[in-house]
């Protein structure tokens, strides 16, 4: 087994690479090549990129070389997209210019059962000590250095979210997502049929990435379980990482196999082993997507403490139920505070907790009620509610929350419920990185792994101690 | 107590109202009396329409009347928008006028503590035989009758669900969320302060109307527990019922005490009662949505044997986790359907369930397959899923699920993975009454509740055979 520092080292490169080889480039954009092509030219990759291509002599007047051997300067990274046959050959060429490290794109190995040259081109990555990513994968993302190394048609944004898949899929599905929400990346590597690099590879660079916040896993199997346990417990002492491992029904294990080929191993073994690593585990792509998010944009709760603040009674109530199912208190607010609140809001309303504003509350009542809950030290989570009556429109309680939040710091987690006319708020909430849920039970699921992952690490720093 | 027949003859004159009488109508939008007005004579109600403000001669060119006895003919229904004291003395006249309906839209009675002011209104219209629906209400809707008698901005649009909310705000949310998502409704009713009518009478009512396909309640507590539930008992025979009953945590009921008013009951009481009715009972706004409008365009599946066919191996096998878990069966298809199958898709691809088409899988891929699912007696549910790779647009397989339902009839929910790249394939799909979900777990637990509703109603068959 290498060290964590060698691997660190080696995954840098090909992250962080200063020269890439495209080989397979080309111009046409209906091509896999051409649309790597497209998007590496024209992202905001400032390293040296040299086009391959034993066919074409320029590519958008770029020169373009025919082998890797005939590029002049180093290269640290090659990306390979040629058809399966050809892939061997590129690589050895790749190994004798001293590359260390591949991501190959093309498919036609294992996943269709050509395990023989999904082998060969694993003993010639050894041979050469070049690190490979794939084969029949979508391709790498580092948007820290404005680099995309993939196909895709909706490029990702810079953000402190890394995301690590098997599956190309859901890549696709994820990226798609998040340009949506305006949800942005620090790394985004799909591993496709993982010959070489996995998983647990890519998480020791992720815990040294000061872009990384969070880490967000879609996994189908492992290589090797072990290693992956020992690699993540190391990463989530340092930040959290949440994974999606599919299969772990009857029918859906079934599937897996016959998927990706690969054992997805006992499905209790995997939960217990992630709840001793530290890893959140979820067990749908929305979820994923939506913790992800939360992690990213809000720091997690310090307790366990929840006020919630609502322009309707019944939302209140019903993120009260949710939140105290999954195990928060909504504590009875003190009567310094409930007087504080009262003078913000109606008669009408309540001031206990769940604060029940009434629909006419305005920015002053979020403004004040929430700045009163950020200045009392025994509430933890603070939860604006906020439902379109006619009367005041849903971008004014956004910015009410999000200008308490430029002076104070506490996780804060909104609710805005209806369609069109909340989605003003919405998009001044998510801008300003407080997110925003349609439902109670995301919210308060999301909240509960936030919260979980505060107590994991204290419990974690006191073993450390002891 | 009333017969169901005479509650149902009221509630007719209150929901279905041949002539109406506007007190406190205004020319003012501003005003929620003018609102109410706008609404009214902007709507498709082909009834007689007065308008009633003594300090009025015309309102929109119309004749204004100064007082509900000034009106020449008969009038089924009066809408009340004046100022809470003075609303006892329009009820008086209207009782004298004949009038058998009121919906008081006023507020300022036991929701602020004047119970007495309350306890006049209910009075008056015990002494007149005049139902009365609020006060402190924000209106009904009868789409079948293009009657709007709400102050919103968001007009509801034609459909089969009824709604019921106690609480206003929930309305507003209700209908926002509707008009984005293109759902309507047959009736939507807000009950306010509930007086007199409650969710019962309500419940007799859309149990006869043939607009209405499926139910969905907002319930804060009850006035009459044991009736409420005979009644429900009753109705969901016939069509299903799912409720959203807020205030079953300790700090959610504190809550619901202060903001109703009202005792909210032992929610273990509540779940068992509901349960017996077969009213199925959801926990979050977004689920009473999303369920009631799976049951308002799908047929509930009529046994528990699902085939999922989706283009990324992976959410495949996510979903049949999910439905696995929530006790539904995947089998493995028959040879003979394998077979059908495998010929419109991909080798690479997994005939067995879940069905794995490759990100490969077009309109052709996703007709077949489906047709076969639909031809195939052994699957009660079909889970078509779909996640843009780029190389069939999200439109394709949606309008693919689509045509195959224009010759078949089975249970179908969509799964679609994405953001703006799904979009198309998304409105498509909900045009056509295929509900399409954007989370497993969300889609497993509607096809979960639309199961149960089966085996509840099929059990409640085979009781009344006995």
């Amino acid at each position: 087994m290498q060290s964590e520092r060698e691997v660190l080292e080696q995954m840098k490169r090909l992250i962080e690479p200063g020269s890439i080889a495209i080989v397979g480039a080309s111009d046409q954009i209906s091509k896999v090549g051409g649309t790597i092509t497209h998007n590496l030219i024209t992202s905001d990759y400032h390293g040296k990129v040299y086009l391959v291509n034993p066919k074409k002599d320029t590519i958008y007047g770029r020169r373009v070389y025919k082998s890797v051997l005939d590029i002049e300067d180093e290269v640290d990274l090659v990306e390979i997209v040629v058809p399966a046959p050809q892939v061997p050959q590129v690589l050895e060429e790749a190994g004798r210019k001293g590359v260390k490290g591949a991501v190959i794109i093309s498919s036609g190995f294992s996943e269709v059962g050509n395990f023989e040259l999904q082998e060969q081109v694993y003993n010639i990555g050894r041979k050469y000590g070049m690190r490979l990513i794939g084969p029949n994968c979508f391709g790498i993302v580092n948007t820290g250095i404005g680099l995309d190394l993939t196909f895709t048609f909706t490029r990702a944004t810079k953000g402190n979210i890394s995301f690590i898949s098997q599956s190309g899929a859901m890549c696709c599905g994820a990226l798609d997502w998040a340009a949506l929400n305006e949800v942005g990346f620090a790394k985004f590597i799909n591993l496709g049929n993982k010959v070489d690099v996995d998983e647990a590879d890519v998480l020791v660079y992720l815990k040294n990435d000061e872009q990384t916040k969070v880490i967000a896993m879609y996994i189908e199997g492992f290589k090797n379980g072990r290693h992956f346990y020992e690699v993540a417990r190391e990463v989530c002492k340092v930040k959290p990482v949440i994974a999606l491992k599919a299969g772990f029904s009857e029918a859906g294990s079934r599937a897996s196999r016959s998927h990706t080929g690969s054992l997805s191993g006992s499905d209790q073994v995997i939960s217990a082993a992630f709840k001793q690593a530290g890893i959140i585990r979820v067990y749908d792509i929305e979820a994923l997507l939506e913790s992800a998010v939360v992690f990213a944009e809000q720091p997690p709760p310090e307790g366990s403490n929840v006020a919630i603040v609502s322009n309707a009674g019944g939302l209140g109530v019903m993120t009260a139920d949710w939140l105290s199912s999954l195990g928060f208190n909504i504590p009875v607010l003190s009567s310094e505070v409930q007087s504080r609140i009262k003078s913000s809001i109606l008669d009408i309303g309540s001031p206990v907790n769940p604060i029940d504003m009434t629909g006419a509350a305005d920015y002053n009542s979020y403004y004040n009620v929430i700045r009163a809950l950020m200045e009392e030290p025994s509430i933890h989570l603070i939860v604006p509610i906020y439902v379109s009556q006619g009367l005041v429109t849903s971008d004014i309680p956004a910015r009410a929350v999000v200008d308490v939040l430029k002076e104070y710091e506490k996780t804060t987690l909104s609710f805005w419920v209806g369609g069109a006319s909340i989605m003003e708020g919405r998009m001044i909430l998510r801008r300003n990185r407080v997110p925003c849920f349609s439902s109670a039970e995301r919210l308060a699921k999301a909240a509960k792994a936030m919260y979980d992952y505060t107590v994991f690490r204290r419990r974690r720093e006191e073993d450390d101690c002891n």
